[in-house]
């Protein structure tokens, strides 16, 4: 199922960008584990709208309210569903877009497949405010994974045509800009400012890294850690691309370059190098997972476009209004945390029916 | 389930790289469709090793054995297995490895993961020989595709340091070494030549089309069209990295730049530009669908590298014998198609649901 | 995941007896399906308690509060979730109950599996309650099988001792309490008034059947009509037998006796019997498909039982308070159309990929 | 998948009555588990045909071939396949049922299904001869289950109109005609020469004991033991009916009959009576699992039966030639006890993942 993710925890995300709510649901979260509620709110501040100077202006509470599989803020087993309002919302701003689909949106490609029934205010279940609730799943997974001593960080590697080159670590990920040189990350938000301010908008490059993964995760095949991880961070609007340790660069070296040796630390395997990213053959090795994800600008700009309109059939010039974010990938930075979060505590899961 | 995909069909590839024979199990192919199996052999043979100068010695027919599924050649609707027997197989080559692990391959996750009880002779269960199956089921569902007017064609765009930047086309899939420009093809050929005769290997980028598809395939969140082709993409072995349309070069550029306008052709609706790989919130907007899949150089490379013994934790050196392809891209050409080809006849078959 | 059913639809039931809502998720429903709410309210009165005097005096209106999926009544095409709230919840009736599982109920069984995190208020996931939700689901199925010319019936055929025997056909199952001959009705609902009377209860047996089904639904094996049928009615609480056709009664006939012949009847073939219950190998045959389900009496009774203190592990006598019903077959009839009606609209959405 | 089955572990059945092999892929089953050939094979002698009086003629030596997932007769943690090639197969039996159906049989709901293109000869994926794979996954099942102290047995209970009353027990299950009294158990046979000598054939009910199961095992709703067993046993094919413990009885009963009190014995908590079928709430309660499966008679009779001819849309009289068994009880006992296997252990692996 489409909006589903996950074998061992299963979560379904539903809603669309006006319907009375959105919100997701959870199986499969063991009996017994306590969520920091607090810690949570704070993680899905991270993603929320309104923030700081450099998203849109909407303002959105997204406070989760947990109707099921809760006992006093601890796991009772059985499905877990917790749901943010829809609140501020104005359909108006998107009644004239019925039939004329934004260029870099899924408004056309949803009227087809919908059969012209599908709900397209404000980008329906295709709207970047559908990672509010795949970030409660995945701010919990965080929680989940923390206990186990694994934790989950990542920092904005790239906005337009500026990169941060610096090494992610824990303590850059605590940044409110996440970056390692923070140089980089003014030029960056400089960059994000002109953009908004020509009606435009950037992409850009989130980083990701998994410490303290114990080696033994991840399945051969179509369940191998980059296969999990694929499969939920494509989910994420605007993805576009994704790599693993050294990626496409991988693709330049020699073996001899790209192989990571192994080695005994600490009376442990370890490899030399991590271009591999942490995993060979899809199962992790004990080094940190790492992985990039390429994200398009955001479609939504005030520059007028070439659009169709679907009834008529003839081809129009379209201009957007409305507040749209000039740039995702600051708020999208907790998105990819979520996401990294649950296919991981997913392949724990996994792992615990092999060890007797 | 780790050697499974697929929702609508699913198959499950068994077999590991001496075990008496390797396969796959497809459920969900409806009945009736025959099978061309001359057709299919000449796919296989393009994934095949020994087919020509730059691939590993090794001679395998890889001649599938239908044992269910079909009568007189035509699927009867129930799960059909094709198995493809071990021959040779010289499973002393990877005595010696036992434990030893080889840098970049799964000896050492998989050694982790199954506590010592992993297949190690060739690789196991994660052997680029159990891409052979996957051809199968990929060969079938190309014909399956071609039915419908949809056509998978890919490319060598990149090995080593040697890029093809021609657009892929239909004349240049059916190539033996199929790259635009024939001058590059002679150069990446003989940068394999080099790295063979230094004991290295060279990894590459294949790319990807689907020609011929309808608006409207593919799923929003974790069952678009990326998220399907990601799964079983990184299913193959050596793959690190994946992007659609323009992929990590989104990233450096404006919305502005990247966002493909709408227009009318022949009374559809087409995109100017296709940055997006012919896909929008993970469903097809009729262009063709393009993507990139990155491979690191083969692991084995016989120059010493660095390991550790499993039994001792000792550090060793290690030199791999035993014939090995220096550079697997040419034969993962036809196992990219099939994986896409897959893919995208499942998302055809869940299309089918939705229409009435 | 076990609070989940279905391929083609996928519905997961959240909620606890005394959470802040109770609700279903359902992926998969095509876009363009109107939801009748009135006929769906219509249908889920009669399941609800407190309609009439066999029943329990609770009293809480199940009105869905549909939160995503629609627009205007229409579905959209993404995961539809309907929440009910609870608000008529007296948890102290169960607080005494918590280390004194009531017999015949899952309190002690749940208590192990969760390890005492369970949510024991009102019998919690497992709570009867529950069944509002699958209905929410199966009324409308019920509404998309109508639109294909497909009827799901269902009838009271058993109250403790005293049997209904005629025929199931749409005018039983319409009366307000679903009996053939209603002098056995009268009796049924004085024994019922008995067994209250004396602090006990009663079981009995519901008939289903599915009329207007074209042959060719199902699936072989594992996924057969009957396994389908049963997956998802042993969800039911209290359900513990399941027969189709002649169901157990076939086991004492010869096979003379027990084949359905075939016939030809208006250009199509009918069997002119039909004791196989409109199913052979798990596939339909275009008579009407027919099963029976056995309900175990309420076990929620106020006479004295034995029960074990699984604090101090003392064995101790229990006497159950609070408002129950006598016997739940009653208001079971429309769960288990409901059961049937997505169990039979998931075939028929998987019947639809195979065919062109 | 209609042919596969289980969460944890998967296994997929594959073959025809008269394919080259028929099998079973069987995914999950973690490393490291050795399995006892010798026992594997008595336990599929248990199911094979021609070993008695009393069963068809046929001889087949159900002699599994391993092709993958073993090293040494130990799990290497991936997919394991056997298959058992199809030798002795006269199709011309089948040759003339093409057109015309036979009661009982799946032959036309195959036929309308798969359009035409069904596999007929044999019953095709549908014959009972598919129940060998079966047996294979599910004697590995009962290996690893007995390993962790769980028991499966059966016996016959009824055979047309002859019951065996006595309660199950191991050494019962032990027998070659397996029932507590043998006296009933000449007459079993008696009845079955009977109905050979006319040309008919008989049902009956299997029941089936899983023995020493930890309470806590299975999941709320749909992953309940009664389900996870119903969506397995309803795929062995005859199978229409069943019941846990009381099962059908339990609805003439009062809720203080039916209900199991709670009681101490060596420390831990029993019920004094098991009418629940050691289920409550879908969950073991810690007391052995029963249930019973109701067989209708083999539909293969030589008595004359009507059908159609599916061609001309004819009416005719059939009469069917061949081996048949005229009644599959007997070699249906090893087979319910698979099936409970495979259920059993799959909620095993489940489990695991739920205690930290």
């Amino acid at each position: 199922m489409s909006s589903s993710y996950g074998e061992n925890i299963r979560l379904t995300i539903f809603g669309q960008s006006h319907s009375p709510a959105i919100g997701v649901t959870i199986e499969g979260i063991p009996a017994g584990e306590s969520i920091d509620r607090e810690s949570l709110q704070q993680f899905l501040n991270r993603r929320a709208p309104g923030q700081n100077a450099w998203s849109t202006a909407r303002k959105e509470a997204d406070r989760p309210l947990f109707v099921s599989g809760l006992k006093e803020n601890v796991t009772c087993g059985t499905p877990l569903t917790a749901l943010i309002e829809n609140k501020d919302t104005r359909s108006k701003d998107y009644e004239n877009l019925r039939h004329l689909p934004r260029p870099g949106h899924a408004d056309y490609t949803a009227a087809v497949k919908y059969g012209g029934h599908q709900d397209y205010a404000g980008g329906g279940h295709f709207s970047g405010r559908l990672t509010a609730p795949l970030c409660i799943a995945g701010g919990i997974c965080k929680q989940l994974l923390e206990r186990e001593g694994i934790t989950v960080i990542s920092r904005i590697a790239q906005i337009g045509r500026i990169c941060d080159w610096g090494p992610l670590n824990a303590s850059t990920a605590e940044k409110d800009f996440p970056v390692v040189d923070d140089e980089k990350g003014v030029q960056m938000r400089e960059s994000i400012a002109a953009a908004r301010a020509e009606g435009d908008s950037l992409g850009g490059i989130v980083e990701c890294a998994v410490l303290g993964l114990p080696a033994g995760l991840g399945d051969p095949m179509f369940d191998g850690m980059e296969n999990r991880i694929a499969r939920i961070v494509f989910g994420i609007p605007a993805v576009k691309g994704l790599e693993f340790g050294a990626g496409f660069t991988l693709a330049t070296l020699r073996g001899s370059e790209a192989n990571d040796g192994f080695a005994v630390e600490n009376g442990t395997v370890v490899t030399t190098t991590n271009r591999c990213g942490g995993i060979l053959g899809g199962i992790t090795d004990g080094m940190p997972l790492r992985f990039r994800v390429a994200f398009k600008p955001t479609p939504s700009i005030s520059k007028e476009q070439r659009s169709v309109d679907l009834d008529t059939m003839e081809e129009m010039l379209l201009q957007i209004e409305g507040r749209h974010d000039p740039c995702i990938v600051p708020r999208a930075v907790p998105v990819v945390e979520a996401a990294a979060a649950i296919a991981v505590y997913d392949a724990l899961l996994q792992r615990r029916k092999e060890v007797r």
